[in-house]
């Protein structure tokens, strides 16, 4: 029976574990680093324990530190949150070792889907769609011509070396094959002393859809809807929705099957996501899985009408799942923004400092900000940047979309820049509004005219 | 077409109004008092004109200075909230001789619905259930046992000329009856001169249920969920809770026609709430009605998954209704909790003062905060003592309790005192739990106990 948890984590996501904590009349530990002794989740907590100084590895990555002040706090499972040790084998296993819940799947678990070539052979023969190619190298221009046709234009054909963007070469049709691969060859080889190729389906114009699941310890198995997380800058995630509109409910149901599969197949408990790039047609081919809660957990906590963080507990604990997979359907439309302290004039650059005036525009129906923050709360310059999710959950996407842009230009900060006009121009952009947009969108289109326009102001 | 609104309000209400005109795009007008002059609405609107002294009657009160500011800012139509002269039928009429579209039903209708009297005929008429009584005076105890025996025991005998607590009977049943004529006779005559009696059916130990409703221009009429707003003290609604969970669909459709076929009767254009006693057997009787938006809609917008102050808005505009009936079933369970600056040990007295601290526990699912006040706000002695609104919206009661209990135990505050640890009292009482309370729980049965226990603290 979990008891007391210990949360190895800090700011945001530990104040929202406390909160679960507390409607669930179970006792929260926090543990801290000296940057952090003032910090909302630190006061918010039952008890707290410092464990080191600023440094990451001295305190939220000291496994050792950790798990001594779980012992001392008597807790009985540890909840990992995201980032720091979430996806870390050897503290999962160090947990099991010291008789503490790791609040999470197995570390053999961890570790399987931890290594992208494993994982990847783990999905095909549970028949989750990977990306298609050529399953080892090209031996011909016979035989790239036929994989090229097996798997459909446009391909991309890579050097088996490579890496370093030389080498690559995107085909669109077979007319192009003979000289691409001919070229890419002859770059392999003098850029990397090999001129062994691969080919793959070219999924550059995909959208990044993932889709959260969770199992209980007794067989039940519920997916909730997808997540569109293709607006990233720098592979970051900027602002999520929950659904994904182009999607049909057949699709979805579809994407869910195959979701489900994947998780009894490797016999996982709790919660993971499935990051797919799903293209044009609607095929997705599976990319790597998160074996822990994401930051956007929130939009299906909305979207579905479940909470994560209190069904994790008691999966951990061993109860049944809270809910069903008839409860989890659509239920509207959410979207979320990551307020960060950053500057967008010096290239996004995380903005360390004091916030000296905050104003959160809590308040009407639809509206919820996440924050690990307050007024005259510090921005470490040890962790990442993020001072809030503000969440919107409302019957459609243009009313979300209003009351979001409503919200964020009521929000104040002062101490920190933050990336706030940009989501604003996001929102305001029609591409987003209209769901056309991929992977690549913010950095190769929308970025560049930002930039030019409003980005220097 | 509506492009600019006054909002002839304050705080709380004005606030929210700002930011549903704020999601429509819509110029938000602010009036204010001198006692306001720094206050978070004004702020907030496009712009504010002042109209007078903290004096009510100075200012939100002042009809003209509030009519010559619409004309003056171009405003097409006036928000009126509720309190101040959002049930004024002058005001509502002499908004239309300023061409001004007042968003609410008409100047008759406000009338007709604000006279006691009137209004329960016109129920009548449009067969609402109203208090079953004696329709004029007993004529003798004969005539008080025929009308006894229909409308089932137990009555109420009551003073014609009463009014003060005097020459009023509880009748339980027949045997009971001949004393009691002839002693409440002798009573009223002794009190007030006038032997005369009428009698009525005692629904002392009833529900305030309450269900609200909507039409358009165009003849939609949309009822909402009811609420329970039994909990109350000094007549004041402390904490309501939406639906009634002792109700079935079927009940809840019942009621929902019935106000709607007086929807249509009275030509009612806009937002309006009928408010009934409800008995143990669930028969309910109309008590009034109120021609303006309550304070607790905010429930009624979580569980029907509706905007309310975006649908008036529109209704004033003349557009259809943005939902349908079928959009408005019961979504989960949702909870208002009031938070007044006021001194539970001093019988509830408001406490006017500036707000040193405030710490409102937004984030998590299902939260929401609707307030009108800032740290450093004032709280002023000339309004009303609420600081915020907490409403907590889950699949179930247990849920939304426990999270509410949860919020308010971190909700902070310093420089007024407030009802906080009152209505956390109240939260964690058996009898709000299972739902066995009428209204004169918390005055006969739950403040008694609480003042003993915790209420001179």
């Amino acid at each position: 029976m979990i008891k007391r948890v210990l949360i190895a984590n800090r700011s945001e996501i530990a104040v929202q574990t406390i909160r679960a904590l507390h409607e669930m009349n179970l006792q929260a530990v926090a543990v801290y680093s000296t940057a952090d002794r003032d910090g909302l989740f630190v006061q918010m907590a039952d008890q707290s324990v410092c464990i080191g100084s600023g440094l990451p590895q001295d305190s939220y990555l000291n496994m050792g530190a950790i798990l001594d002040a779980a012992v001392l706090t008597g807790s009985d499972a540890i909840f990992p949150g995201y980032g720091f040790l979430a996806e870390n084998s050897e503290f999962a296993e160090l947990c099991q070792d010291y008789g503490v819940k790791f609040i999470g799947p197995s570390a053999e678990v961890i570790n399987l889907m931890g290594n992208k070539s494993n994982a990847k052979e783990t999905m095909k023969k549970l028949e989750v769609p990977t990306i298609p190619g050529s399953d080892g190298f090209v031996d011909s221009l016979v035989d790239a011509k036929r994989i090229a046709a097996e798997i459909g234009y446009p391909v991309m054909l890579k050097a088996a070396a490579g890496g370093g963007g030389k080498g690559i070469r995107q085909v669109n049709n077979q007319a192009e094959l003979a000289q691409a691969y001919s070229d890419t060859k002859r770059e392999s080889q003098l850029s990397y002393g090999d001129d062994r190729l691969y080919l793959e389906k070219d999924l550059s114009d995909a959208k990044h859809i993932e889709m959260q699941a969770i199992s209980d310890q007794h067989g039940h198995v519920v997916y909730f809807p997808e997540r569109d997380c293709s607006l990233q800058r720098n592979h970051q995630k900027i602002l999520e929705e929950s659904p994904c509109l182009e999607l049909s409910e057949a699709e979805r149901a579809h994407m869910g099957e195959v979701v489900v599969r994947a998780m009894r197949g490797i016999h996982y408990e709790n919660t993971g996501t499935f990051e797919f790039l799903m293209d044009h047609e609607h095929h997705f081919y599976f990319m790597e899985m998160n074996t822990r809660l994401q930051v956007e957990h929130t939009i299906t906590e909305e979207v579905a009408d479940v909470e994560l963080i209190k069904a994790m507990i008691m999966v951990a604990n061993g109860d049944n799942l809270p809910f069903c997979q008839a409860d989890c359907g659509v239920h509207g439309y959410a979207l979320e923004c990551r307020i960060n302290a950053e500057d967008p004039a010096q290239d996004f650059q995380p903005c360390a400092g004091k916030i000296t005036k905050l104003h959160f525009p809590v308040g009407t129906k639809g509206v919820r900000i996440d924050s690990g923050v307050e007024v005259d709360g510090l921005i470490s310059p040890f962790y990442d940047s993020m001072i809030a999710k503000i969440i919107v959950h409302m019957p459609t996407k243009p009313a979300a979309v209003a009351k979001m842009i409503r919200v964020l230009r009521e929000f104040e900060i002062e101490g920190v820049k933050t990336n706030r006009e940009f989501l604003l121009a996001v929102l305001q952009d029609k591409h987003f509004q209209t769901g056309d947009f991929n992977n690549l969108y913010i950095e190769n289109v929308f970025l560049k005219d930002w930039m030019k326009q409003d980005g220097a102001k």
